[in-house]
């Protein structure tokens, strides 16, 4: 099973992310977890140039690309050889990301980096895509500014979050959004119960 | 206007390009000189991260993908520019490097890569590519192992070679095919001439 986590910045994706991690430890269920963009050696380099801050001459197609080749790597090397294994895996941001930020936010259209995307990641789609619903203005946090993505506008964090409902509506049940409550305890509650509904954990 | 260089390794590709620049500094003719992958920042990042002899994880999506990449950066950010000011650009391999050595040479298939590049050239096409053709087996230099590319066996090689000639009988006179000399400066003649003839030069 292939499960995805998704939000806007700020929205507490890697609190729960660390929160279903403690259950899944603490009931003795192992999962393998892996961060889009990155969790290979290659990815990593690749992450590395899409989020300098100094590469400010990045052209939206080359960043989209990046992530498309990066994610390649991420799928061939790591999602389906434990997928074919039976494991679980636990992905941190996968196409949607790519489809809401760039898709959307970028206004490059969500069919084109689709489009971009099918050859990397050969037909894997998650299970299951957790979607951290909170809308930019009611984020928690304050943005940090410290690399290249988080130094961009409230207009094109608007734009990210309506493609991602744009997305849900299409999605055919596959994303689920999931309304953060003020105590994360029962948001990662939430999120635990889908994933059992799911017959995803136990 | 706007020219590409092809070829296998050890044709005397650089060779022939270094014979052109003398001429056209010589002869007083300005052009833009760029290689791939490269001849951005951004995309000498990338090409760093392809060519790097550590990455033998890399898969072939991901190889295919960051040629894209750079190449997608390398003509917005500098062919584009410079062939909208009337510029003559002058580029050791283009797309159809990445055609012969990923579609052909690893039987990713010439469509498929054409397929993935296609957003990241916008159209932007040689008016003409200049093939220098000799086989591997004819090839000037003792290969030098020192990238990763490089490191591949002659089969490879073969089919790269195949497919640079399956592209010339489908590319309607763009890529013309020229038959190197012993003598690298009458090589380098048969290329001015091309060039003159096609009006692209004085």
């Amino acid at each position: 099973m292939f499960v995805s986590f998704e939000g806007c910045e700020g929205v507490g994706k890697s609190t729960q992310l660390r929160l279903l991690r403690e259950y899944l430890d603490r009931t003795g269920q192992d999962a393998i977890y892996v961060r889009e963009p990155g969790s290979t050696d290659i990815s990593e380099q690749i992450r590395n140039v899409i989020l300098d801050p100094a590469n400010t001459q990045m052209t939206y197609m080359t960043e989209a690309m990046l992530y498309a080749a990066s994610r390649a790597q991420l799928v061939r090397e790591v999602i389906k050889p434990a997928l074919a294994e039976g494991k679980l895996v636990i992905c941190d941001r996968y196409v949607d990301s790519s489809v809401a930020y760039q898709g959307y936010g970028r206004d490059m259209g969500a069919e084109l980096i689709k489009r971009i995307n099918a050859p990397a990641i050969e037909g894997c789609m998650p299970d299951l895509t957790v979607f951290i619903d909170l809308s930019p203005e009611h984020s928690w946090r304050t943005k940090r500014n410290d690399d290249r993505l988080e130094q961009e506008s409230n207009d094109f964090f608007n734009k990210v979050y309506q493609g991602f409902l744009n997305e849900i509506a299409t999605s055919n049940g596959r994303i689920v959004p999931i309304k953060p409550d003020i105590d994360k305890n029962v948001t990662s509650e939430k999120i635990i119960s889908l994933m059992r509904e799911r017959g995803m954990i136990k």
